[in-house]
């Protein structure tokens, strides 16, 4: 499906204790299984799209045949470092955006500004496209989506924003799982369905419920 | 720039005490021109993008020369009669949509299914295009996604997911308004920096604030 084939995407990715805002509903090993199902459901994506996934770890994992880069430093320390290092276009897309479709990717992957940038809530980046990724560098953390539009700015690049629900929505709260379960249809939906986790609609309003028997 | 110029664009409008859930931040007033000013942004954008849009308002109610139609009736009550009287193609499009582009209504008037959803987060539906508006009903409130997609089903008409982060982010809660200051370009914008709304950063999370003096 890709305009250039198997293009180089590279997914952070935290095994251990992961997405601790979603204590109240998962204990750590149940976070560890659904923050992998995530990844799944990037992963297989991402190779419908016809990209190449590489996950960027702290400490050793492996997930099938997908290679995996290990290093110990912060995640813009250790993304920049792997940026310096590639002379093709990279994407850098987040782990735990389990509703992104191939489509969606193509719509990034088609843009042909310099860096393409899909926002996530609260002025989040959740996935960037770099065509040239020696001059660019990336600053997450915070309103990273104002950062990453000044930084191509001011290497004088230029950026396209691109529009997609499915790739904003990154998994965080409790009320993001909602989402998963409305609109997802791969292994995070499973692994919700699994541990008892449903919608629930209380005052008009829809929500998630776990059921007693765990 | 729409392929079929001067579609209908019906934008349901409650002009007093609206949005309510953001009386922690602006006062009946503020939030009764705040909804004025989201609404204004929707209806220019839907001018760039071809369509001709009218007001759905409960009360009388005036904002330029837009056709307005008063229906005292509830929401579904009152779009499922615009929709039975309806011959042509109708987009329904939310009033609190201040991100939304030309380029994402585009995309809707682009779907080639009877009916085009743009869900919102949450599982409501935010924006609906429906070709043959005799043969559709509405179902707003709760897991209106959901819903419409069924009724879609059941009446034997296909439909289409239109993937936009831009539609999908409706305005309700304070936590929401950080996507008008990062991303808006409109008067919703301008409005909340009139009245000093402004993005804050706390412990890495972007949230909003008002200044003092109001």
């Amino acid at each position: 499906m890709s305009e250039s084939p198997k293009i180089h995407a590279i997914i952070p990715f935290r095994p251990i204790n992961p997405k601790t805002r979603l204590s109240g509903v998962m204990d750590q090993e149940e976070r560890e299984s659904f923050a992998r199902a995530m990844l799944g459901d990037v992963i297989s994506v991402l190779h419908t799209a016809g990209c190449s996934p590489c996950i960027l770890s702290t400490v050793p994992f492996e997930y099938g045949d997908v290679t995996t880069q290990i290093d110990t430093r912060d995640l813009n320390e250790a993304l920049n470092a792997y940026l310096s290092r590639q002379k093709m276009p990279v994407l850098i897309i987040m782990s735990d955006l389990p509703l992104v479709t191939p489509d969606a990717i193509q719509r990034l992957l088609s843009c042909t500004a310099d860096v393409g940038i899909v926002p996530g809530r609260g002025g989040g980046t959740n996935v960037l496209y770099v065509r040239k990724p020696q001059e660019f560098r990336v600053d997450y953390y915070g309103a990273s989506f104002c950062d990453h539009v000044r930084i191509a700015e001011d290497a004088g690049l230029s950026y396209e924003v691109i529009d997609s629900f499915f790739m904003s929505t990154d998994i965080d709260e409790k009320e993001d799982l909602v989402e998963i379960l409305i609109h997802g249809m791969g292994r995070s939906r499973c692994f919700l369905q699994e541990i008892g986790i449903q919608l629930s609609l209380e005052h008009g309003r829809v929500g998630i419920q776990r059921s007693a028997h765990e």
